[in-house]
């Protein structure tokens, strides 16, 4: 939480934050900005004081909505400053300077963090540790600072996590009732009233629609048949129709519109009826759900609820990542990652992670699945969960887990 | 243009360019990639070679898609290179080593591109440049060597331009019209059939789907109503019902749906009837439009147009940037800036940049305007040009330049 970043601060030794990076989106910056919708500016945290935010004119307003101090960089006398500088780097690291200077940061060890082209930060930071040598500025690989907060959810964030999945959840019941009120032909290729075959295509339109009409943008949904099915990473094919009785991996990761937070979840259907193969494996992936859930505890390493699916499914005879490493078919990924502004963050629910522990304010995912292209199908189902103040593991992702989609047309 | 990358190396001393960055877009992965869904991986320009590829195994299909020489991190041997290794910071290095030496660059001076967390770009490149001594990793300030290269388009690049500006005129087209099928109360409120006055947040609802429908993204829109038009960077208030009579200022700018290329086109509406004031002004805009054109010319500097339009507004008795800097009424901004990728790019068309000269292949706004928000106004008229390849400057933007939208509801 945004709580932590003082204490996570002063263990990483650092005297300040100095958030940058200019235009284009940094969940930093937004995370910081509680919500507000900045597009540039820069944030300052010195040690033992509450953010600072200095942005152009233009965003004054903007900025004061994020309950942050916020100054322009004309009330900071930036213009006047480099009037007579015409050198760009100079008048960057004056930038930077006087930013620090205005939030109380004099001297001392300035962690930088934000997002920006990579160019521009190896120019930037060499000239700031030359021509400012009462600061050091410094990075740090990733996971950062960042990763390390944004690992536990305040309310507010929660808050909004919900209400993500609530519009995320109301798509999928829209979609289930959009593919629902088709027919298919006798060979079993889905159909609208005019014969014409529905794609998969004519779904991510219809979606994506959905979405937008909720205030969330796709971030690269997949919905994907059949032997696709059984690549993870597949998305799907455009012009595929839907025909009955395949295996759809239907993922949909979707966040609020223009940038925030994220939901993630996965259901596999199959339209009018499902293959014995299918069932079998359907219930297997349902079992290691539930045994993910009964694996789980306040404070446990993560990797023990892998580790139980990972015991499941190879006693069922399923290669996994951890028997067969590389294996391209079976149980082939991780159980789960956390999500918020970011679709990919921490904690990882992962065999190969011993360091993660399931803490109060985590927001995960928790999606087993099986894979098996050359029989033509995959499985995955996937809810995002949070751990409650409570310290209990809660689905937030309450949409029906139905395996076969019945069509009203026929 | 991507030819000019070679020559553009040898200028700054580059043996060879690295564009890394993890996941998340960056304009010049996607330049490089000629289009290709790639949404990780690196790209290797060697001096005197073409650029080379390396993705993650689930990328590969889509990685060969761009046309250039692609490998997996697999096929490179970098999971067997680093099975032993569990420091990070070493593993990452490795991977930079690693695919240099792949692409057949074994030292010298490496120009590091892309867009990642700041913190990670400092980390890692003060590695690289303690580990790997047969190297010297170095950034540059913006604007870069791709934005050089970016400062003409080649006949591809022109192509996905004239499209998405094709189909955002559509969409101009549908949202005029879309709006012309309301009526209006008495007091001049623009109401739909059931009474319900139309907003702007309604008007952005619109456009944002016949986007989605055309596969192109909303980047911000701007739809600013009255005084609001009279603040160029107000996007309009979402509540805010539409009126009769008062200047509407709607500047669109999508880009292709995941990122790609963009269009950026403005007008000014009032709807019923215009003001008295809201004429004269609207007429001298158009007049401004005519002067910049006029005032085009192959290889002549940028600041010329700008200078021109500066001209004639001081004639008028405008403010402007150049007669009273930071001035809140009157011509309050440069005359236009390139696009493609980014929404900003070069060459600018402002009276301070002198180097920028038009040149075949360029992309540029002209978009002069006059802004009044005391008196309840704003006018800014803007189309998208590019520089053919017989030197003639040219709008891409071909929708009307109407400024009374009628409604048929009254």
């Amino acid at each position: 939480m945004k709580s932590d970043i003082q204490r996570l601060m002063a263990e990483r030794g650092l005297d300040a934050i100095y958030v940058g990076g200019g235009e284009g989106y940094s969940d930093v910056r937004d995370y910081l900005a509680n919500g507000a919708h900045i597009t540039g500016g820069v944030i300052i945290i010195k040690q033992g004081s509450d953010p600072v935010l200095i942005v152009n004119g233009m965003e004054i307003e903007e900025a004061k909505a994020s309950g942050l101090q916020a100054v322009t960089y004309g009330d900071m006398g930036y213009m006047q400053a480099v009037a007579q500088i015409t050198d760009p780097t100079i008048r960057a690291v004056k930038m930077v300077e006087m930013s620090l200077k205005h939030a109380g940061v004099e001297s001392g060890r300035v962690g930088m963090y934000g997002r920006d082209a990579i160019n521009n930060t190896i120019s930037l930071v060499n000239a700031l540790n030359d021509q400012l040598p009462d600061y050091e500025f410094v990075g740090e690989l990733h996971p950062s600072l960042f990763s390390e907060a944004m690992l536990t959810k305040d309310p507010d964030e929660m808050e909004r996590l919900l209400d993500v999945a609530r519009r995320t959840c109301e798509v999928l019941e829209a979609t289930w009732d959009y593919i629902a009120g088709h027919s298919a032909t006798d060979d079993g290729v889905v159909i609208d009233e005019d014969g014409t075959p529905l794609t998969i295509g004519d779904i991510k339109r219809y979606v994506r629609r959905a979405l937008l009409d909720r205030e969330l943008q796709d971030t690269g949904m997949i919905f994907a048949q059949g032997r696709d099915a059984g690549f993870p990473h597949s998305r799907g094919q455009a012009d595929m129709p839907l025909k009955l009785g395949q295996s759809i991996v239907f993922d949909l990761f979707p966040q609020e519109l223009g940038g925030g937070y994220h939901h993630d979840v996965t259901r596999t259907w199959s339209i009018g009826y499902a293959s014995d193969a299918v069932k079998i494996i359907y219930d297997q992936v349902m079992q290691a759900f539930d045994i993910s859930i009964e694996a789980y505890g306040l404070g446990k390493p993560t990797h023990m609820m892998q580790e139980a699916v990972l015991d499941f499914f190879e006693g069922n005879g399923h290669p996994t990542q951890r028997s067969q490493p590389g294996a391209m078919s079976g149980y082939v990924h991780s159980l789960g990652h956390g999500l918020g502004l970011n679709i990919h963050e921490g904690p990882s629910i992962s065999h190969l992670r011993r360091e993660d522990v399931f803490q109060i304010g985590n927001c995960v995912t928790i999606e087993p699945g099986l894979y098996y292209p050359d029989d033509g199908l995959g499985v995955r189902v996937e809810d995002t969960f949070v751990v409650t103040e409570q310290g209990e593991l809660q689905s937030i992702t309450p949409f029906k887990k139905d395996l076969v989609l019945p069509l009203r047309g026929n």
